[in-house]
């Protein structure tokens, strides 16, 4: 930035919207979310936005390619310094995130540190993709006679799992887990150890909401075998729950078929 | 309808789509909700649908206001026999629904009388209310070094809960409640007996991300005399963890405030 453009702009002050961008589809953008898109300087993304989001960007719209693709270890939790220095400068800026900014999306943590920083921010939240993928593979999360609750968790750390349900029916419940593909077997052996019955109904949903949704269907027992080998870098998404087996009738787009 | 109209449409097969309108701002409709608004014949909403929202359907769409105000009971479950009468009808009707279809919406349960029905349907997701009161309270749903996994439940009948922690800490979780605020006290109590310490950090939200947004905030101890007496029949969603302490700080959207 030139010296005169920062004098210009040094009364200006910055904001950062921390801003949900749904699973996938740019469909599933909220009206909020495109509003402060086209208010924006500048959009710093993560890298597991979709492509096909991304074209929606307004063109006026400088973008910032920020994070890493699967972001959940310790560096990732830190505001990009490149999004402070530009709020900073006045910026408006977008930090868009897949899904919801507050589950798994560190927006906690970067609203933490742009307060620390005197820098104003607004969450805008996001359909997640347990939510995307629930509508789109035709997954009831709650279901009459079928399950009342629903866990939502990660498959990353099965061996740091502090949760023990000492085998607990899970028959009510409804288990959602983020990012569960690349140990899925040993994720799966977990929530058989939880207490849910070998033959409750799992899918595994690549890519949710995307033309390159593909839904993998079998049991809590079966899952990992009818899935095999996964690209480690794709979405994916492990529900289980008796009202998974409701996907068989209910799933009305299928751009793919697995099984 | 008269012969003529109904000879005239005998051919044109009619859908429904089964809409999560967010949970209140008319602004967290997603960019699909209201594309199908915008093709809809007719609009099936639910008496929970805040009036800003219903404020922001086109005007040549006929509204019809359809289930209970509090619909979890049994008989809420049925899909409306309008609305499946106007889908014979030829009609496209839009069946619209407080927060997300397929979580407390009874989405899977139409969906399988359509199916029934022969009528094609889609679920269109939505910003369900523990998302968009996280963020529009500036409450973490997980975040670092505090809770890792979200479970999300009614607090409606305490009574009937079969899940039984045997006092598992759950210092890992955020749990929320939807339906929770008429027996408030009995369900703080029943998320101590879980394994929630007394003075895990708990806030009740009314009316998350309208305009009459309330935030009540205290610990699962002491929220219940906190929040005193409430109308039964305003939306009220609670959370228990504690990244709920750091609504404190983060709520950057205060319409009002309780506390």
């Amino acid at each position: 930035m030139s010296k005169e453009a920062a004098s210009s702009e040094q009364k200006k002050t910055g904001k950062v919207y921390l801003v949900g961008a749904g699973p996938g589809d740019p469909k599933l953008l909220t009206l909020r979310a495109v509003e402060v898109l086209q208010e924006a300087d500048v959009v710093a993304y993560d890298l597991l936005i979709s492509p096909e989001l991304l074209a929606k960007i307004p063109a006026h719209v400088q973008l910032l390619p920020v994070g890493r693709r699967h972001g959940m270890g310790p560096t990732s939790y830190q505001l990009h310094p490149e999004v402070l220095e530009l709020a900073r400068q006045g910026k408006t800026v977008v930090r868009l995130k897949s899904g919801d900014p507050l589950l798994y999306g560190r927006g906690g943590e970067e609203a933490e540190t742009l307060l620390e920083a005197g820098i104003p921010f607004e969450f805008v939240p996001g359909i997640t993709a347990a939510f995307g993928a629930a509508s789109y593979a035709g997954i009831p999360l709650t279901h009459r006679g079928l399950t009342t609750q629903v866990l939502i968790d990660t498959g990353h750390d099965v061996e740091d799992d502090s949760e023990d349900e000492d085998a607990q029916p899970l028959a009510n419940r409804t288990t959602v887990l983020y990012m569960a593909a690349r140990r899925l077997q040993a994720n799966l052996q977990q929530l058989i150890a939880d207490g849910y019955s070998p033959d409750t109904p799992a899918a595994l949903i690549e890519s949710a909401t995307t033309p390159r949704q593909l839904v993998y269907r079998g049991t809590v027992a079966t899952l990992a075998k009818v899935v095999g080998e996964i690209a480690p870098d794709v979405p994916a998404i492990l529900f289980v729950g008796r009202p998974v087996a409701l996907n068989e009738k209910l799933q009305w787009f299928a751009p793919n078929s697995a099984t």
